[in-house]
């Protein structure tokens, strides 16, 4: 069992507001599996590089996928990564500008990824990345053909050096603040779905898939 | 004048889907303009770190800021680094499993961060930030003392290599896939404002500012 008050390496400890800071695989799973993407840190020349890219997890790992030609992919391959995930829940208005914060749920992990070379391992993969974006979906398209397979390059990073870092609840203000006349609380913020748009080729007919909650 | 079809270096040069790139300052800053929060990254004992954090522009600066304490503040003060900016804007739901996209909007940016010394630059610096929170938040709360003033590290990034990367519109299907039942289009995605949630402790009376639309 992890331990949800101990960092799994030094990398991977919160230094800043530590109090925020959670080790559990259950919160760190949770803000995985609720991103629909993430930021891939490399070093290429010796120099940071961020990239964002979408991701999923499959039980230990993270996935990533990309063309074999693609900078970062083929800089992350058998190389140090960090991915860092982040859900923004609100903005948090605190009587004094200092006070000022967000409420969020990120996630920063450090590994080295490997390539996924079975095709079965990757096209279930691909399934996972597909149902992602709308529960059941891989039922409803025309699925890979091995060229396509065999033409995507699907990283894992097993998630094993990991931090999550949470913040929720009102503002904190100073005690001398308090008695302001300014408004203090949180603006909650959610990433939220509009109107399926058709395609302009859409054949009549066809009904949209159920839109992600 | 910056020219939008030619990046300002072979490293802020987009190498997938060259044809998605914007290189003109207009489409970078309203990319940065619009995000909330960035994702930075920086190289830490010669591996590669991203940490999520807020930002603004001011000018041809990208600013951050934070505790002199914070690994990511002492990390990036003088070194390289690269910042990434992502606003989602919809799921690409394509006939086929391999031509599902997202469509968004991004920005890379690399350069060196230096530190913003003057007291007076810091605290329109830290007014900008307050304001890209709640437009007119700076005249309604509490404004910095100069003891906070000092006690936040501010770093600025100059915007001169940088590159967007930007896909809108419906999926591309295969010729093959158009005849399929398969629905296809995309589905809007927006970060919406929910109701205002009052800090336990607010004086009754004190009505919250105009949400972020």
């Amino acid at each position: 069992m992890t331990d949800p008050q101990r960092p799994p390496s030094e990398r991977a400890r919160v230094r800043r507001e530590p109090e925020r800071a959670r080790y559990d695989r259950a919160t760190i799973d949770a803000i995985l599996d609720e991103a629909l993407y993430c930021h891939v840190g490399f070093v290429h020349d010796g120099k940071p590089v961020v990239i964002p890219t979408i991701h999923v997890r499959v039980g230990d790992d993270l996935l990533l996928h990309g063309s074999p030609a693609s900078r970062m992919i083929r800089s992350i391959t058998g190389h140090p990564v960090s991915v860092a995930v982040t859900l923004l829940d609100g903005l948090v208005l605190a009587r004094s500008v200092f006070n000022h914060s967000m409420n969020y749920r990120s996630v920063v992990l450090f590994g080295t990824a490997e390539v996924v070379e079975e095709p079965a391992l990757k096209l279930e993969a691909m399934r996972r990345f597909t149902d992602a974006l709308v529960p059941g979906r891989w039922g409803e398209a025309r699925v890979p053909t091995d060229l396509e397979v065999r033409s995507t390059t699907m990283l894992r990073i097993p998630i094993a050096e990991a931090s999550a870092k949470v913040r929720t609840g009102p503002p904190e203000d100073e005690e001398e603040d308090l008695g302001r006349d300014t408004w203090a609380g949180v603006i909650p913020l959610r990433l939220t779905a509009g109107e399926p748009i058709p395609a302009p080729d859409l054949r009549p007919g066809i009904p949209p898939p159920g839109v992600p909650s």
